[in-house]
């Protein structure tokens, strides 16, 4: 019997982000992205989330490349904490390439690292795996999709896509290379999910560049788009629709200022030279030719838009009369966000254009109708749809048993599941840990849920710290505890709940007939006083930490 | 000069929820409305918030009446609060004022206090402030409007509305009264800004009566329906789906068992007694004769709903083959609760239909056409938005514009400005304080910025308190300090880091030369030393927290 494929998702099945599949065939693998995801409004002060890249680790020595599908975080993200790790080479087409190199040289933690360029159409092979790099549309130039050839049959990984006839690039997803590959015989399809719940057909980038062109053609003031610094597409699409107008262009927001820089001087990105400002030099013309390109179209605290929003950038200021242009789709969570940035700007004299006013986005992922035509061109005999919620995976796999695939042969999976394929059958054969880890902070902690917890408790009811002092030689307490607080409730104004918990708590460890006072008693002791006192007196039950000392 | 009437919003204008409306003229002060709002992610461990209703605590003689328009949360919320303070009537439509009953009994802090029924249509005089109370529709039955007549002129306040004309109870917004108070002449409308974003038409009700009839017809198991426990026409409609496909009916959820007893035994909701069943008889059924409706649409954690997705129920639990309708839109800020119930349903093998899939909700407030009409059969001299953000307002203020109120007679107002309108002037004279007040806990606890400002500290990074002996002769230290931490870094794992910390703290400490130490330079000297060391070690800034113990 020929050796089986194995596919192990180690992130983006099941949830939005993080996206990595591990490739196996006889001694070799290859993994497909290392993304990253967000973390979620309830991980407090979590920086970032990786996959749980533990299995590549313990497989390093058969880890023969990572092979990118594109330059979005959820797809490269993680490839700093990877690399530092597992050595092998990267291979990424060149929009991809540039930004990775980027991103690792601005990372100081990892070491030398052998990043290779791949043009769309080439195979690079990997012992018994040869990977094909074939391009599709989505929302950033030269994303691919790769084709995984084995002696054991060919597998699609359709990457992130949309099927867009007249994409900005003047690139469309390789149809015909589908076609092909789909008559010669694919064995399974693994397929973007994030639209799979989404019916009809995504439209082309094309309504987005004339939503812009009328939308800044049409304004008085000067205007403001926001978007993602990674959208160099949409950011060619500004800069026309500035330039048709007479409008000068500035970037703001140091992600915004540092793509830019690098696709302008890489040619991805083509506006006329004087038509590029710095804020400064934008600022002194008048604002019916003012142009500025920004990030924050998510909401994002910290980034340029909603500064500006809180009037807390001392470069930009809104002027009654501006427009301000979003974008973007907004990322689930980030509602309440964004409403308030559009809030605050809208306070300020602006007038701001969404989706919902104007066709300023659409989406750079496939919705159902071009999901069945991938899976029509492609008539895999296995299928298991990727990157998207449960919900969403669902979806898809409904759609392809509508599109003739076996339900049998269907297969949602979830991260860490080991899929093995033979040519006549497909099982999941065991499950690998692919949890979440956490980067928090300066250094990759692995911040276990019990951190997590306390963080959450913390949020909900603050604490309340006692610490008291034992006398060395009987082991009692010696004169009164003492008592601080934070984020539980304001204790100045309550003094008298204060010291009515302190005499509680004295009161109680003095009752203590057996001595000396051990510290599992006393921990208990206290919480269970305190605690139910508290709880009484406010309806909160903060934490409670005790801290002894010797006398 | 006449006097003129006050106009102060105490809520709901700036921030969606917590509506509340002030009107003056002479002495005599009516309020429209008393709700609140249920608080936002960053609100950590608030239970609900409520309006600033100082203003009323102090001109508490002057206070003739709160009148409601319906028997909403966001418009009734805040009563038992208030009339802690003022003992005043209560003047509530039918099934508001039994909405009411059943929460002031509920609620024990409320002494005696004096609800009236009035019927849409009627008229109550309070002084020199008449006022009317007119039917419009909304997601509950019994909404209105109401319409202050005062001899400085007509003020309309519209109420939550939309303008359905084929609504579940066969009540439509009263345009005929609406015309007439127009053609006499009104000097001031107040009007629903909920939906002012929205382009065309609201739907009617009645589409989501096709919808509910089609889906719980086609499905094949058991159905349970998702929705506010308050939105008695909905459970009408799908009752009215159920008996029609030969299923019985069961209810879940506190809240939804309370209501629909309520309103069954008032009439509000009329099913077939033996439709009715409890969960437990209904569990006795085929999957195909079963309807459950339940709460948790807004995938609140402790609803039915969650529950049952999470496997947390006792009496639910879903089969493979059931289908989960949610009838309801998402509140922003809920989205990803929602989408993480979506997906744990899905997984357990149920079919959820959302407002994607089908017309399973309308929402209850008008679009910009139906505002419009308002606008167009009112006629009125001055405008103010209500109920909305500040984009919804700005929205709404647009709209008036177009329909031909002069710019200058529109006032985009903010909760606690007091708008003074004589017959041919409109200004803002004075702002009272109007932001948030939390009920946190038990009691009304007033939340300082202070204790939420902590929390947040605390969410993000955890805390580190240090404990130290001072010798009580020289005011030195004894001995090494103490120190405990929780949500920061696991400290057991870090037991290097700890011990630095302490013998940091303990010399820094040690090599002051002026004693006694101080309780300001100690808490300054820790914060500065161990601060920057943590950061340093970890890249996160812990709250430090320190406690001095004499000996």
């Amino acid at each position: 019997m020929a050796d089986p494929i194995r596919i192990i998702p180690l992130g983006g099945l099941g949830e939005v982000g993080k996206n990595m599949m591990v490739v196996e065939y006889g001694d070799d693998i290859v993994v497909i992205d290392a993304g990253l995801m967000f973390p979620k409004e309830d991980m407090h002060g979590v920086d970032l989330v990786l996959p749980d890249m533990t299995y590549l680790i313990e497989n390093k020595d058969r880890v023969r490349a990572v092979l990118i599908t594109h330059g979005h975080e959820d797809h490269v993200g993680a490839l700093p904490f990877l690399l530092r790790d597992i050595n092998v080479p990267v291979y990424a087409p060149p929009l991809a390439r540039d930004l990775v190199d980027v991103k690792l040289r601005e990372n100081t933690g990892v070491g030398k690292y052998d990043l290779r360029e791949v043009q769309p159409g080439e195979t690079v092979v990997f012992g018994g795996i040869t990977a094909e790099f074939f391009r599709v549309c989505h929302s950033i130039p030269d994303a691919c999709g790769i084709a995984i050839h084995t002696d054991a049959g060919v597998i699609v990984h359709s990457g992130d896509f949309k099927i867009d006839h007249t994409p900005i690039d003047g690139h469309p997803t390789e149809l015909h290379r589908l076609a092909e590959l789909g008559k010669a015989g694919v064995l399974l399809l693994l397929s973007d999910s994030t639209y799979a719940e989404n019916p009809g057909f995504t439209p082309s980038e094309q309504i987005v560049s004339d939503a812009l062109d009328i939308t800044i053609g049409r304004a008085e003031g000067r205007v403001m788009v926001a978007t993602f610094a990674s959208l160099i597409s949409r950011v060619q699409q500004i800069a026309d629709a500035a330039v048709a107008h007479g409008r000068s262009i500035a970037f703001a927001g140091r992600s915004m200022i540092n793509n830019t820089n690098m696709a302008i001087a890489k040619g991805y990105l083509k506006i006329p030279a004087g038509k590029i400002l710095s804020i400064d030099e934008l600022a002194k013309l008048p604002p019916e030719q003012q142009v500025i390109v920004l990030t924050g179209a998510q909401g994002e605290p910290l980034a340029m838009l909603a500064r500006v929003a809180r009037r807390h950038s001392r470069d930009i200021q809104v002027d009654d009369g501006d427009t301000v242009i979003l974008s973007a789709s907004t990322i689930p969570g980030n509602e309440t966000k964004v409403s308030d940035v559009i809030n605050n700007l809208t306070r300020q004299g602006a007038k701001v254009i969404t989706r919902r006013q104007a066709n300023v986005h659409v989406q750079g992922h496939a919705s159902q109708e071009e999901l069945k035509l991938m899976l029509n061109l492609i008539k895999p005999k296995y299928f298991v749809p990727i990157h998207g919620e449960y919900r969403m995976l669902n979806a898809h796999a409904d759609l392809a048993e509508t599109m003739g695939v076996e339900p049998e042969n269907i297969n949602v999976l979830e991260d860490g599941d080991v899929l093995e394929i033979y040519g006549d059958s497909a099982e999941v054969v065991d499950h690998l840990p692919a949890g979440h880890v956490f980067v928090d902070g300066l250094r990759l902690w692995n911040v276990g849920s019990a951190v997590l917890r306390d963080r959450r408790h913390l949020a909900r009811d603050g604490f309340v710290v006692v610490a008291l002092t034992l006398d060395e030689d009987t082991g009692g307490l010696v004169g009164e505890p003492e008592i601080a607080s934070s984020g539980f409730i304001d204790m100045v104004e309550s003094e008298v709940l204060v010291d009515d918990a302190i005499a509680l708590v004295g009161d109680a460890l003095r009752a203590a007939t057996k001595l000396p006072l051990q510290e599992d008693y006393i921990n208990g002791r206290v919480r269970d006083v305190l605690g139910s006192f508290l709880f009484k007196q406010t309806g909160r039950r903060p934490m409670i930490v005790t801290l002894l000392l010797d006398m």
